[in-house]
C-alpha cells in the first residue's frame, strides 16, 4: 500500500480517497494513483480494504537505544523518512539497556494509540506485547515471548567474515570483544567460532571477552588488559562500533599494533591514522525495511505469517584489518595497508 | 513543575495527585513531593494550577534536521530524557533543509494535539506558528515572524574565539567556510570579523566562502579550490562539524597543512592523525534546557515573556588549531601540537 502511495508520490490518505471515489482529488493525481495500483498489480478492492475507515491512528512508535549511537540514529532517520512519505508521524522512545524502562516506554506508547510499533528490543520477555493490539516489528534483534516480524542483519555471517579475514592474514590469536550478552553479539561470536573451526584451529577461550558494559571505555580497558598479558593477541575483532572505538583508543601508542576489524561502519573510520577495516551492513536499509513492513502490516495489506528478513554484511578493507601478525616488529607510526 | 517532579523522583501525575489530596499515593512518596514543593519555594496552589485538569496531551513535538548529524541526535536524546522523566512522549519530525517540508511537518504535528513544540527552525517565515495554540520553543536558531522562546549557543562569541585563537598563532589568512546562510553561521562569521577588527587586520573577502550546501563534500571541494590558489590560506575555520570533516578530507596529503579549527565537537576528533581543535558548547544541555523550558510553558508555571537563553562556547585545543603559519615548511607526517 505504501508502495502505491510512494509510486504515485502521494499520501495514504490520497490513495484512500481515490479508491473510494476520488472526491477532492485532482484528476491528474487520481490517474497517477490508479496507474500505480495497476502497475503494482493490486486489486482495487484489496487497496480499499487496506484503507478501510476506522483506522484512525497515523502514528508509529519507534523504541530504540541511545540516539547518539549512529547505529540507532540511522535507523530512526530512515524509518522516519519512510513513515513521513505516507503521512505517518513517529513517536520516539529511547531507552538504553534498561529492560524495565523499555517496558514502561512501550506501554506508554501503546496507550497513545499508535498504529504499530517498531522496536529494537532489549533483553527480557516481550510477551506483554502480544496484547498490544497493534502490529509489532522488531529491528536488529528478535525478542523473547512473542512471534513477530524481525528485520536484522546477518550477524553470524558478518562475524565469520571478520574472523576469516583475520585468519587469512595469518592471525591465530584473535581477541573478540563482546557487548553485554545481546543476541547480535552472540551470533557474531558464533560466526567467529565457525571461522576458527573451518580453519581447523581451536579458539583460545581467554580471548573471548564478555564486557559488562557496551561502551568504548569498557572496550578500552579490556584491550589494555589483553595487551598486558604475556601472550597478547595479534588481532582484535570488536563486535560493535563503540567497542571498535575503545580498542583503537587502547592501541594508541602500542608499539606492536595488532590488526583490528570492527563490526558496523562509522563516520571518520577512513580518516584515522590507520583507516579502519569493518564488517558492515546497510543500516539505513534496515530501518527502511522495518518501517515499510510495519506500515504494510498496519494497513492490513500484508497478512503473511511473521517474517524474518536478514540483510547481508560485507567486509570493507581499509588497513587496520590487513596488518600481519608480525606487525609487532614494525614501528608504530608506519601506517599499514595504505 | 518539572523540577518538583524530578526532585521528588516521581512523574507529573504523582505530583498532581499529591497536590489534589494524595489519593493513591504512598505516604512516603507524598511527603517527598511536598518536601520538593517546599524546597523549591512553590505555592501549593501554584502547583495545582499548573496541573489543572483538562490538559490532556502529554506529548511534545520535536522538529529538527538530519538525525545522523550528531548535533541533532544529541538534542533529540537529551530532550527525550527530560520529557521522559515526567512522563511526556516525544513525536519526532526530521526535515533537512526544506522549509516547505518543515512547515508541513509542523502542521501535521500540531494536528496531533501535542502539548508543545520544540523546533530547530529552517529558514523562512514561521508566523504560522502564532496560531498553533501551544507553546513553542526554538532551539539553536531563532525564527522569523514569531516572538517565542529561543535556546541557543553563543555563536558570535564562539566564532570570535576560533578566529582569535588562529590570529594569536600568527595566522592572517584564515579561510572561513559557511554552511548555507543559517542564522548560526552568520553569527559565527560576525565573530570572525570582530576578531579581525580587534587585531587591526582587514578580512580578505575571498577567504569568506559561502557554500551552497552544508555537507562535508561541499566543504572538501571548496577547501581544495582554496588550496590551489596562488595565495592559499594558512588556516581554516570550519563553521559546522560536517564542514570540519570536509576540510580535513581535503587537507589529507597536503604538504603544508594549514591550521584548522572547527565549530562543534565531534566523536573521534581526538583520534585523527592531528587531533582537531574545536570551539564547542554543551549540545546536550541545549536540548535539556529547551525541553525544560517547554515543559514549564506547557504546564503554565512559566508565564514570563519570551526568553532568550544563550549557552557559552569554549575552545578545546587539540593540535590542528595550533599549527603555526610556517607549517608549510614542515613535512606533512609530523604531527603538530602533540
Amino acid at each position: 500500500m505504501i508502495d502505491v502511495a510512494k509510486r504515485a508520490g502521494v499520501g495514504l490518505g490520497t490513495v484512500s480517497r481515490v479508491v473510494n471515489g476520488g472526491a477532492g482529488v485532482r484528476d491528474e493525481t487520481a490517474s497517477r494513483v490508479r496507474a500505480a495500483i495497476d502497475a503494482l498489480g493490486f486489486q482495487r478492492n484489496e487497496v480499499a480494504r487496506a484503507l478501510r475507515p476506522g483506522k484512525k491512528s497515523s502514528s508509529l512508535a519507534l523504541v530504540l537505544g541511545d540516539l547518539t549511537n549512529p547505529f540507532f540514529a540511522t535507523i530512526a532517520k530512515s524509518s522516519l523518512e519512510v513513515a513521513g512519505q505516507v503521512g505517518f508521524a513517529v513517536v520516539l522512545g529511547s531507552v538504553d539497556e534498561d529492560p524495565e524502562g523499555e517496558k514502561r516506554a512501550i506501554q506508554e506508547l501503546i496507550g497513545r494509540q499508535v498504529a504499530g510499533l517498531m522496536i529494537v528490543p532489549d533483553q527480557g520477555d516481550h510477551s506483554f506485547l502480544a496484547s498490544a493490539g497493534v502490529p509489532v516489528v522488531f529491528v536488529d534483534r528478535p525478542a523473547h515471548g512473542i512471534d513477530a516480524d524481525i528485520v536484522m542483519v546477518d550477524n553470524e555471517g558478518g562475524g565469520r567474515l571478520a574472523a576469516e579475514h583475520l585468519l587469512q592474514q595469518g592471525h591465530e590469536r584473535i581477541a573478540i570483544l563482546l557487548a553485554p550478552s545481546y543476541y547480535t553479539t552472540g551470533r557474531r561470536l558464533r560466526g567467529y567460532r565457525r571461522a576458527y573451526r573451518s580453519a581447523g584451529l581451536d579458539v583460545d577461550e581467554s580471548l573471548v571477552v564478555q564486557l559488562s558494559e557496551g561502551n568504548a571505555e569498557a572496550a578500552e580497558k579490556a584491550t589494555r588488559e589483553l595487551m598486558h598479558r604475556p601472550d597478547p593477541p595479534t588481532a582484535f575483532f570488536a563486535s560493535t562500533n563503540f567497542l571498535t572505538e575503545g580498542v583503537l583508543r587502547a592501541l594508541r601508542g602500542v608499539d606492536a599494533e595488532p590488526a583490528v576489524v570492527g563490526f558496523d561502519d562509522f563516520r571518520l573510520a577512513d580518516m584515522l591514522p590507520t583507516p579502519v577495516t569493518v564488517v558492515a551492513s546497510d543500516i539505513a536499509e534496515l530501518g527502511r525495511t522495518a518501517a515499510r513492513l510495519l506500515l504494510d502490516r498496519t494497513s492490513g495489506i500484508d497478512t503473511r505469517p511473521p517474517q524474518r528478513i536478514v540483510l547481508p554484511c560485507a567486509l570493507i578493507q581499509r588497513g587496520s584489518g590487513e596488518r600481519p601478525p608480525s606487525a609487532g616488529k614494525r614501528i608504530k607510526a608506519e601506517p599499514a595497508g595504505e
